[in-house]
């Protein structure tokens, strides 16, 4: 079999073989395709996607004439060959998101990738028109990564149950939320974890896809804590089947990043040498060598492990960016700092303000940060879980964020000593110097620039989302501020 | 020589005794008065007053009859004797602060005394008109405590000098700040160090007074290392001379408290040693024992030696109290938290709503905060150094917040946990606990009250100065909040 496809390059080409459904498919057949571009060969596992049919799904990252051949241990699916003509990526694909210079992100055709990032857990077991309404919201946000979960979610403000289950539902136990996570595991609840329901990935993987339109990271969380159905405490290898299912299916689409877990420290039933093997099992499956990360809740993973591509953190001080780049070396995404909202828990109800204040921290700090929202809502429809429109006030101030920082420097905000006494300063060196005033009010900072070096300061208002441009400065100067707090002062280079 | 006089609880009783100027009456002639009220005696050291005036200052505890006699190696000293009738203090006169309930501070006479302090360094040392004006901010301000210098300062935005010296002048140097201290000692400044200088002590004293009649405690900074005369750099023994010369002058005024230093590890020509010392003098020479602190700039010294009746502490996180106060069994002021103000340094730029924000989060944490102020101002005059008048906004705010401490707990309020999750309450078990939210802004907060006691509610917003009175609540409760950042939750027991 030869085709005359066409894909883009870091797009998708889907191989369907209809095969036969006796048995259990997930576990019985094996398949893989090899796909070669000269004497280059990727290898692609296949998945079962239910009534007989498999399919194999691989982003080609080159372009040119790909060629491809299946192996398998059912006939119908074995040797069957083929080619594709990759060709130029089309408009706004970028290709996949990886490390650049140690501390950054940029895609794979070197466009610099500014982490914006948001979290609703499980936006995509909401339904249709939910689900539709989050999207739209999504395309006229600034948000350019979303975190969220494979598995459904077990806790307050989503006690309502996914139309499918990942793994078929042999018994139903009880939706109400009892305060505690993990506690009710298996009351009444029973799956085959044998076995995996297609439509549950099926939907899954058109999430990621759509995301993917939209030109939109999807930050997957392979595991997470917050669990009634018991798929927080499945045995090692239903864990690894999973996971390989979930990677066959989802890697060949260029937004997915993958988070082992969110909280992993609360999630009793795994070990850390389960979250290493998690690691390599992903880092082993996945062709295309996506970021892979993992959520805390209090203790941090060891981050430097070599399996680990950016450190992903909850703290509420992004600040400490600085410290946590010096200690890893690798990129740091603050990606839960609180949530701007006003329900009880203080990890959800910190005003817009502050959680502006804290992405600009984490920026001066050198790192990137996570939005998520959690205003209380009478049909608990609260952003941060479920999606649907957002309420709140920084998302605005977050746009203009993510505006000035595609407008600095290619290479990303590296901390600067030396340039301002006690304020946070992040540029590159001879270019661009960002510093950030947070809760002080300075009406006069006194900055030591490059000498000989001409600079244009531009002051900005955080939060009213100005850039007042000033005077030429370098060497010492004395440079008047607003005397207000959250503004920040950009020293760009000028060319003499 | 016997008087009639009437002397007023916690007021002054001043012996002035004519006796030589001949030598060097610091050092030549000694006096002590011992003042008895039944069969318990009070020894008092006198001291001299120039134009070979010799004075005895002292503030009577009991009200009743008092006796005295002096006694000096200079005949015309020795032997004086006398009786004052110690009467009923007047109004506003509570007699001096003490500590009180292990983390908290009562005046003499039980009234409670919920400090709400503020900084001007040298205010004293600026020239009669500024020094009234400094006074009559003072009058209408909500500052019950204010530290200041014995010594002129030298640093940025104080380059003028005083009109007298402590010490004779014996050559003037240069005024002009060079960006830093202790580095220019002594650059042309030399001063005779075996003798003081009264109208420099008597224009302090006169300051003190002013204070004590305006009911604000006088926080009075002993040693400090902004110094471009030589005043830090003294040998030990002028440093303890000066210290009881000082002691003997001022500590008959209630309202006085020592503090040791400001910024005590910024002097290297003193040892730790050295600081164990002045404190031992102190509280040798201090026949009333009035509060002894000392303030830091990087590391706190150790609080829990003996000599030391609370913590002053230079933190911008006025939240850790709770950790201090665990730590160290004394009351924590923060006497510094950085102030509200415009100018480069990071200290010196807060916001006023921070600086308001931070004397909540010290309160919730069961501790005491100070104030300060620094604008950039055309004649350097900034109230932080100088005094003058308020040109910020947090005054009126801290005005609002020791009104609600005065009509709280009369024995302070105490961290409690378990009332509310991931917020600070501080409180009195079972009759008041006040919540504060900070950068939250819950528009719910679940607390855990004591079953079968009711507690009206009150949400405070702290910078819009209101109290709305809620609801009835015991037990388990939520209670709406709205959900702003800035604002308290108090619950006060109402009695069945």
């Amino acid at each position: 079999m030869t085709t005359n496809q066409q894909i883009e390059q870091w797009g998708i080409f889907e191989l369907a073989l209809d095969g036969s459904a006796a048995g259990n498919p997930f576990q019985d057949v094996q398949l893989v395709a090899h796909f070669a571009y000269k004497h280059r060969t990727v290898a692609v596992d296949g998945f079962y996607d239910g009534d007989g049919v498999y399919c194999v799904s691989f982003m080609p990252d080159v372009q040119g004439e790909w060629r491809y051949r299946t192996q398998s241990n059912l006939d119908a699916l074995d040797g069957v060959e083929g080619s594709f003509t990759c060709m130029a990526p089309g408009a706004g694909n970028h290709g996949p998101v990886r490390v650049a210079n140690t501390y950054h992100f940029a895609y794979a055709d070197g466009t610099p990738y500014k982490q914006i990032g948001t979290t609703c857990y499980v936006w995509n077991l909401q339904g249709t028109e939910l689900e539709a309404q989050t999207l739209a919201t999504l395309a006229q946000a600034p948000f350019n990564k979303i975190r969220f979960c494979v598995f459904p979610k077990h806790y307050r403000y989503n006690e309502n149950e996914p139309e499918h289950y990942p793994f078929p539902c042999l018994a139903q136990g009880s939706s109400a939320w009892t305060g505690s996570y993990q506690v009710d595991i298996k009351e009444g609840w029973r799956f085959d974890f044998e076995r995996f329901v297609p439509a549950y990935f099926q939907h899954l993987e058109d999430c990621v896809a759509k995301l993917c339109e939209l030109g939109i990271e999807a930050d997957i969380i392979l595991f997470h804590p917050y669990d009634r159905w018991g798929f927080a405490t499945m045995r090692a290898e239903q864990d690894d089947r999973y996971l390989r299912y979930v990677v066959a299916r989802l890697a060949a689409y260029r937004n997915v990043w993958w988070s082992m877990a969110n909280e992993y420290d609360l999630m009793p039933h795994k070990s850390m040498a389960d979250w290493d093997r998690f690691f390599r099992v992903v880092q082993e499956s996945d062709p295309y060598q996506h970021l892979r990360s993992i959520h805390n809740c209090r203790e941090f993973y060891d981050h430097s492990k070599p399996w680990v591509t950016h450190q992903s953190i909850q703290r509420p001080d992004p600040g400490q960016a600085v410290l946590w780049r010096s200690q890893v070396k690798k990129p740091v995404v603050v990606d839960e700092c609180c949530y701007e909202g006003d329900i009880p828990n203080g990890w959800g109800n910190i005003s817009a303000r502050e959680m502006v204040h804290r992405f600009w921290q984490g920026t001066a700090a050198g790192g990137y940060v996570g939005h998520g929202e959690t205003y209380l809502h009478p049909d608990a429809i609260l952003w941060w879980s479920k999606g649907g429109v957002l309420h709140g006030k920084s998302a605005p101030r977050l746009a203009f964020l993510r505006e000035l920082l595609e407008a600095g420097p290619p290479s990303g905000l590296d901390p600067i000593g030396g340039v301002v006494n006690a304020l946070p300063c992040a540029g590159k060196m001879h270019a661009y110097y960002l510093i950030y005033t947070g809760v002080a009010q300075p009406a006069l900072l006194e900055v030591t620039l490059p000498e000989d070096e001409e600079y244009r300061a531009e002051v900005i208002d955080t939060w009213g989302m100005s850039v007042t441009p000033g005077e030429l400065y370098g060497g010492q100067a004395e440079i008047a501020m607003p005397g207000k707090a959250y503004h920040a002062l950009v020293l760009r280079r000028v060319e003499q």
